[in-house]
């Protein structure tokens, strides 16, 4: 039956391979136009940095011709040869034609006709890839995602060498590859193609890339819109324990541009998702631009393709490296490729933020077309201003109300703030709720993991997910967030997870020396409500800015509570005893607690312990309020790690047993320095005398931060109202404090 | 009997305090001169970088002299205020001393005069400092050796402002401060002022340039001579466990230039401390080149100063960090301010090499002297050409004939291999025979772990040495070498390892692809012999050069042996299989094993035995020639440390029991990049195939590397005659090969 169907569909799409335009398009007219072209070869030798951009794409791409073209009978996971060789092509293809176009030269147009011609020969008897891990196996890749990226960069090969070619040797390649391709991907791959994921929009853009060149209404709107009738059956499961397909849900290009994207330009998935998808997302959106700009597919959900380069690009430390939120590789940073994309096109097609031109100048190369262009003008002319990284707030979901992302700066990124208190994130997602990462410039202080991948290393489980990535990188344990009795948020259940998210409380940055971010979680733990208020505080008589964070515990019964501290760096010092076995054993046998070894294991001596450590030639002091009862745990990653797949790292976790109600109340301070060069060691010690909770309650928590010299910081958050205008009235050791908005801050 | 002979020479030496010079001098004569003081004022606005110098140095002076001067109560260990604030006082006012002659504002000349008389008043009743660790307390400061620092650069300062100092004003310092100052390092410190070390060096050059500031022979004579009757007893040992006093050593600034370089300019006790000790050295000896050239110091034992600078130079990385020979602190290089001085002086006084100003100009700053005037002037006129770093090696020992260093570099610092076969290195030595360390560009690829110690960091043992150091850090099995039975070389006993010294067996890099240094040490282990032969070599078909290692061991009876790979970054693949252990059991109870956990513990399952990891982006495979009986023991450093004063290092172990003769033959073969940009990995398989020895005997060592296309890399290597005018014939498998010299190379 539903072969039949298919079959059908097969057959349908064949005869309807007419054009749907009432004049014929003139080439290339996708990522590139005949007017484009023009203005570029009219500025060579004239533009700084286009120049060096084609120089250095001419390098590369010549050198592979030199090579000769090989595409070989595929075989190898992502790490292996004919993967990195298949996929090397498309990417020297793509810039095969834009050298073709730009400099003339017919070693160019010959080299990716070749190309396609020896994929046309391969293409109509070549088989499934014969790796079997893919939930939806590719035929030149092990998954069609990967076929996917083929056919968007071969798209464009395509459209650059379209006039070159013979109405004859146009229908072989669009007979024999280019239709077979995109119906493989799509319609033979349903649960690949009809998603809302990044997987299914590399799919919609791959075969709306080539319906536009090839002029294919049938095509497009298979791209636009998805297969109607997919008869998939509802759930599925893909390889990352994604969902397949969910009732009711849209599907194609347009869905997935509306649905995982918020209002603000979030990408639920996190930012490394969020770099890979918008990729597809600006290249087919611009090929829609050029080719039926009346679609307006740029200006979609007010304009939030563009809004979503410009939250990629505050996702970025000072190094411009990802937050790793979610299933992020550290390092990756807006220097890929993908992000020349982004920038360059979000310049050209937006409003010429003279700041992007910054971020252009860093990564040193542009895109070779019109918009490539545009911004080696920008940069040549000196309309260059600085991207200024200030706090942001991005909000989660669809409609904005799925919680969101918060980034606290201070200063010139002296100290950054990333608070999660979003959506699960689909299934590259964490289970963290209220989780946070520090940074000072581009140095992690308090870490997120990240992933446990080696992205295309095939010695490490052919470079693709771990199984260290479920058993340790998503719990609860792993990230900087409360676990109570050992267990993960939603008991680690993906579909729980999906249909919750945190609440923000409020998001203040109104005062540069005191910006909040505060939000809720009641569903990660039924019966426990958490409420975590993040501070990023610059104070006269300390060095540097610091953070305070509040988090606040309801709960209907008592529980043990763990609280990490992911710190980076080597440890300094302490005031605390603690006991270091002989022997490391695991802390635990599930839900991650089975990759952490125990290192130490101490009592606090005071109430407020403190805990330094140096890293990168800075000097970090965690100050927390401790009970006599709390237990202090220094641990290292890497117990059950047979395969050494994850870094050893370590942290200081504070245990609270046997509790309901209750606050953990901590301050991280950055502060002096030492170099290893002239070996000054400067400002060493922790700034802070005593941290000390002398409010707590349903409505408000006060804390007094006390300083070596005897100068206080006091804060005081209303945990319920936090409306701006409310007033609100308070006494602490008989002395009343009354304040309008959700906080108070004094510096006295 | 023995107070009466010091307070006999103090009086003697207050009587003798007469001018010793026909003339009188006039100031500054010290590192200043009036010629070159008029030449820098000349030159004002002319040069750039010597103009940035200054308005570097004067802003970090304006700054100090607006905070005003503070000569705290001395309490402090090096990583405490009273410490920081005494070091940067002395800091300072030199370079106070520096403006006020070039700038001539009289400001600087009475901040040095405040500073000074506020010592004055102090000095007088300081009593010894209150911290009792060293074996030579000193007033200012914990050891002797940072108040001969504080008058290394007062006496500059000093002199800088001499002229405007009344003759009043200078007795009441010189009668005050200076003399007894000089006096308490030197005759109430003879056993750290009459040594063969670094320490004296610096009580040495302090008592002398406060001599030639004040015109004093007999303090003169003191630095040059030392002191002639110390009373001291032969024997006696230092914090560091270092011998204070050997029977019929030479003692004073000359002996310590004449004993602890070697006529290349190697220092015994390492880089690191070479880069300490080079400040006194060299300032005090251009003092005396100002005061005294007829004494020629500079010249001393061949240029041996000079040459010490290059020898120097030619000990760091390709980012100009000094390789941490003995106890050395990573990250120290060529840009800390001794270094600048030295090269600056390197440059002035001697040939003018343009190279040194390659380095000058990375360093971006010049001493504040004519040497700095003549580095900037040159950099200015465009003389600078690129410092080259070839293979280099570096005898130890007086005489050049206790062992030495070899630096094997190929290409541009692509490969770079640091063998040692010195001696012990004084009290700074480790037990590291024939150990090595492996470089690629700046970074490790197989370390040398360096000293246990936070230099200045108070809260690590007050920045001094940690107990780690001798338990761990200067333990033979810390270091890439052979271990016997789990002994450290010289049973770890500092005076037996100070009688002997490896030898070389042959140095030969005349072709450029095959570098070789071959050396032995038969006296680590009596009744063992150690010959290792370590070779970089550059062959078609690998994409990088690889290292070569083949160890031969002969002993006259059965031992265990332990040869580890401190490998630097992520394990990825391994050809052999291993037990992970569930929890982490220390590998030992002492020598240095009692710090490692063993995290997994396998067999071979080949004779090439295998092992890849990933570090900075780069690839890298270790292959070894093992044997069935082998272990491979995978380890991980952090055992025994509950104060985490050691780094969480990995290593391969391989443990050979019960053998006596036998060879361990590796290849470190680095490979391929990975960028987590791109996420594109390339190259990430070891090219070998196979690692044969094909022949060992007394006579030849044959290895065979076949890579994985079948070509082969042969080398033969003639352990007892290493004449460059030697023929050899030796037959492998019924083939006959001939040739002259040390070693045959055959790629085919």
């Amino acid at each position: 039956m539903k072969k039949i169907k298919i079959a059908a569909i097969l057959l349908t799409a064949s005869i309807l391979n007419i054009s749907f335009y009432a004049q014929s398009q003139s080439h290339p007219n996708l990522i590139m136009t005949k007017a484009g072209v023009e203005k570029m070869r009219k500025n060579l030798g004239k533009v700084p940095l286009f120049d060096a951009s084609v120089q250095q794409v001419k390098q590369q791409v010549d050198k592979e011709i030199n090579l000769g073209i090989d595409t070989p009978i595929p075989k190898d996971f992502s790490g292996g040869y004919t993967h990195q060789r298949h996929k090397l092509n498309f990417v020297i293809a793509q810039k095969a034609g834009a050298l073709y176009q730009i400099l003339q030269d017919e070693k160019y147009a010959t080299y990716i006709k070749d190309m396609l011609f020896q994929y046309e020969a391969m293409y109509k008897n070549l088989p499934i890839h014969p790796q079997e891990r893919s939930y939806a196996r590719g035929k030149l890749f092990w998954q069609c995602l990967n076929d996917s990226n083929w056919l968007v960069y071969m798209s464009q090969a395509y459209d650059a060498i379209y006039d070159t070619l013979t109405e004859q040797e146009r229908e072989k390649l669009e007979n024999n590859l280019f239709r077979p391709f995109a119906d493989f991907i799509s319609i033979q791959n349903p649960k690949f193609y009809n998603r809302i994921h990044n997987h299914s929009t590399w799919g919609n853009a791959a075969v709306g890339m080539i319906a536009l060149v090839m002029d294919d209404k049938e095509l497009l709107d298979r791209a636009l819109y998805g297969i109607e009738d997919d008869g998939l059956p509802i759930g599925g499961i893909d390889n990352d324990g994604g969902t397949i397909k969910v009732a009711g849900q849209k599907k194609g290009f347009l869905a997935n541009l509306e649905d995982p994207f918020s209002p603000d330009g979030y990408y639920t998935e996190g930012p490394y998702y969020q770099r890979y998808a918008m990729y597809p997302f600006l290249i087919f959106a611009l090929g829609m631009h050029n080719v039926k700009p009346e679609m307006k597919v740029f200006e979609h959900k007010d304009n939030v393709l563009l809004k979503g380069v410009n939250a990629l690009l505050n996702l970025t430390d000072a190094d411009g490296e990802f937050f790793p939120l979610n299933d992020g590789q550290k390092g990756m940073s807006y220097f890929t490729a993908s992000l020349v994309t982004a920038v360059d096109v979000a310049y050209h097609y937006g409003e010429q933020n003279p700041q992007l031109l910054s971020i252009a100048e860093k990564q040193n190369k542009v895109l070779l077309n019109e918009s490539g262009l545009s911004v080696a003008i920008g940069i040549r002319d000196g309309k260059t201003q600085p991207f200024v990284k200030n706090s942001i707030n991005l909000s989660d979901g669809q409609n904005g109300k799925q919680g969101g992302v918060a980034v606290l700066r201070q200063g010139n990124e002296d100290l950054t703030l990333v608070f999660k208190y979003a959506a699960q994130g689909l299934s590259h997602g964490h289970y963290d709720k209220l989780s946070y990462s520090l940074y000072e410039k581009g140095d992690e202080v308090i870490q997120d993991y990240g992933l446990a991948r080696f992205v295309n290393i095939g010695q490490k489980g052919g470079g693709n997910y771990l199984k260290e990535n479920k058993t340790w990188a998503k719990t609860t344990i792993a990230h900087n967030t409360l676990s109570q009795d050992g267990q993960m948020h939603f008991g680690g259940k993906y579909k729980l997870a999906s249909k919750h998210h945190s609440e923000l409380h409020f998001y203040q940055v109104t005062d540069d020396n005191v910006q909040i971010v505060s939000a809720t979680e009641t569903n990660a733990y039924p019966g426990t409500d958490m409420h975590r208020t993040m501070v990023l505080i610059k104070s006269d008589g300390f060095d540097k800015p610091y953070l305070l964070d509040i988090l606040k515990v309801n709960a209907d019964a008592k529980h043990e509570y763990d609280l990490p501290f992911y710190f980076m760096g080597q440890v300094l010092s302490q005031n605390f005893e603690y006991e270091s076995p002989k022997s490391l054993h695991p802390l635990g046998d599930k839900n991650g607690y089975q990759h952490l070894y125990l290192e130490g294991k101490g009592k606090p001596s005071t109430n407020s312990t403190q805990f330094s450590w140096l890293n990168e030639g800075k000097y970090y002091t965690l100050t927390t309020v401790t009970n006599p009862t709390d237990e202090l745990l220094l641990t290292r990653l890497g117990a059950n790690d047979p395969e050494f797949n994850l870094r050893r790292d370590a942290a200081l976790m504070i245990r609270r047993p046997d509790s309901d109600n209750t606050s953990f109340v901590s301050v991280v301070e950055p502060h002096g320095s030492y170099s290893p060069v002239s070996e000054l060691s400067l400002n060493s010690n922790s700034n802070i005398a005593q941290l000390t909770v002398v409010h707590d309650s349903e409505d408000y928590t006060a804390v007094v931060i006390k300083d070596i010299k005897g100068n206080s910081n006091q804060f005081i958050v209303a945990n319920k109202n936090a409306s701006t205008s409310q007033q609100h009235q308070l006494k602490i050791d008989n002395k009343s404090y009354k304040w309008t908005g959700p906080y108070l801050f004094i510096n006295k």
